[in-house]
């Protein structure tokens, strides 16, 4: 098989320019200097970055990774509140990556793209000694989401349950392999789906008062709501996934772990006002997803969780980048 | 000095985000998942990344690479005749990089972005095993300028002379020191300018027909036109740097190369109509910049130079990643 460094910039970019998206009333060329469109509304944009070394484990395919790199940028738009339009990708790939693996890397891309609803427009091209790859993502909202507003009395929610992301990544690192139970988990580590529409139904709901995404874990989007609104969290109800509880069980792993500092799960944690919380179930069932109520906003800035009938505090671990 | 390992990710988030710039109108505040803003217009994006191992040669200084990684992705919108008004900046950073080394990097953004007037909005953060920086520009443009469009007949000009930040480089990379003329070649490598009031200018006038930047050398450039416009071009007035003369003469370096190899300028290079050159010109001259005419759009798709008296074919090499 070619390699890219055989091959050249030249006849890679040749192949990516064919497959590139064209904005709706775009006046350049794919393939220039920048991409362009008309625009008129509140923008909303994220980017996200992610490198071979550090954040895919060996066992991962590439489509997977292009997947979840557009995945990763959206999950941050849509927990703002917007919708995807468009995509930029800046790539650096190490020049003995095979044309085959590039290829199954963008269409990784394209999966994800297509299913958010975002067109790829362009990007930048880089030769280095791993793949990094970072996704800016730019998006339209109609109304915003933002991390502030929690209040002491608000009702916590969740679009989805934590833990299978997580002990697909447990599997991958520890090469369990053969097992349906264990396919699955890797299936959601792989295709997690950021929660566009769920969050766009929120954003138009007037129960909503802040709003986060979840890819570094449970534990650490709490930490991150509480920080920025000096309140805390009681949650009596975790979102267990009972996939985790399995996987936990079967391969003795720590299911509070998996389920609070697990990460990549690109869940939204909301605060909701309660008298509002039913409109805001209701929105987001319409828009074809569930509302897990798990707790409540409280004025004392700890974070408390009910787990195996007793109440314990939430450590702050976390993912902390340079932090070993 | 304490390093970004020992000093971890949340205080390095901190120190950011308070010196994140605010767009006009954004609800969402600095350091949330995504920026927001409103915008009514034509947008204008372009990404840029450059990694430590292979874009940063020893003994330039972080500030300056800082500077750089904003003007690389502020020039693509300015080809397009844009104007910046946010960057989002993904950034990987080895955990051993000290405190004061990262705001050496940040204050080159921050230098980059005030000239350009764009603000730095957000972006993301990972650690990694070398620096790499990848920088999305958001802009605003009126009238486009497509790489697209040039046609035979057509004057071929520039915005600056060429060779001088090449030879910066040479004489980074030869450790060539204490020379008041190879100081200043070193400055030209270290703060080239994004020709942004220029663009602008030629973007409004009649007279254009194409633009493209210069950064990956004015032969690569010349041969990007070539390509898309199924054109080729005879440059009798090659615009060489008067610096770049005297370094070649002084160090031994080919003056030809310098000038059309080197890379590193962020010059515009655009193709005008004849009949209105005068117009263009005087356009450039009102915004401060200069417009040096080099040659002619031909019919025969090859590119010749004009060179001490001899004509000679302009090969194709420019700087191909991936291939050694």
């Amino acid at each position: 098989m070619r390699k890219l460094g055989e091959s050249g910039e030249k006849k890679l970019l040749e192949w990516i320019v064919k497959r590139l998206g064209e904005a709706d009333g775009a006046l350049l060329p794919p393939g220039d200097d920048a991409v362009d469109f008309p625009f008129k509304g509140r923008l909303i944009i994220s980017c996200d970055m992610l490198a071979e070394k550090t954040d895919i484990p060996a066992g991962m395919s590439l489509r997977s990774v292009g997947y979840k790199a557009i995945t990763a940028a959206t999950s941050d738009v849509a927990a703002k509140g917007g919708k995807p339009i468009a995509y930029l990708i800046s790539l650096m790939l190490p020049p003995d990556m095979t044309e085959e693996a590039f290829e199954d890397l963008w269409r990784g891309f394209e999966e994800a793209a297509k299913l958010y609803g975002g067109k790829i427009l362009g990007g930048d091209l880089n030769s280095g000694d791993q793949i990094v790859i970072d996704v800016t993502c730019v998006g339209r909202a109609e109304k915003i989401i933002s991390r502030l507003g929690a209040r002491p009395g608000d009702i916590l929610a969740v679009t989805g349950e934590f833990g299978a992301q997580a002990a697909g990544l447990h599997a991958l690192l520890n090469d369990i392999k053969n097992d349906p139970l264990v396919e699955k988990m890797i299936q959601s580590f792989e295709r997690p789906v950021a929660r566009v529409a769920e969050a766009t139904a929120l954003a138009e709901s007037a129960a909503i008062t802040s709003s986060i995404d979840s890819s570094d874990g449970l534990a650490e989007s709490l930490y991150q709501l509480s920080d920025v609104n000096d309140v805390g969290f009681v949650i009596e109800n975790p979102p267990v996934s009972e996939d985790a509880v399995r996987y936990a069980e079967k391969f003795g792993v720590d299911l509070f772990d998996l389920v609070f500092y697990g990460g990549e799960e690109y869940e939204l944690v909301v605060t909701l006002k309660p008298k509002m919380l039913s409109d805001a179930v209701e929105a987001v069932r319409r828009a074809g997803g569930k509302l897990i109520v798990i707790g409540r906003v409280t004025e004392d800035k700890v974070i408390k969780v009910r787990w195996l009938g007793k109440e314990k505090l939430l450590e702050r671990r976390g993912y902390e980048h340079f932090k070993p």
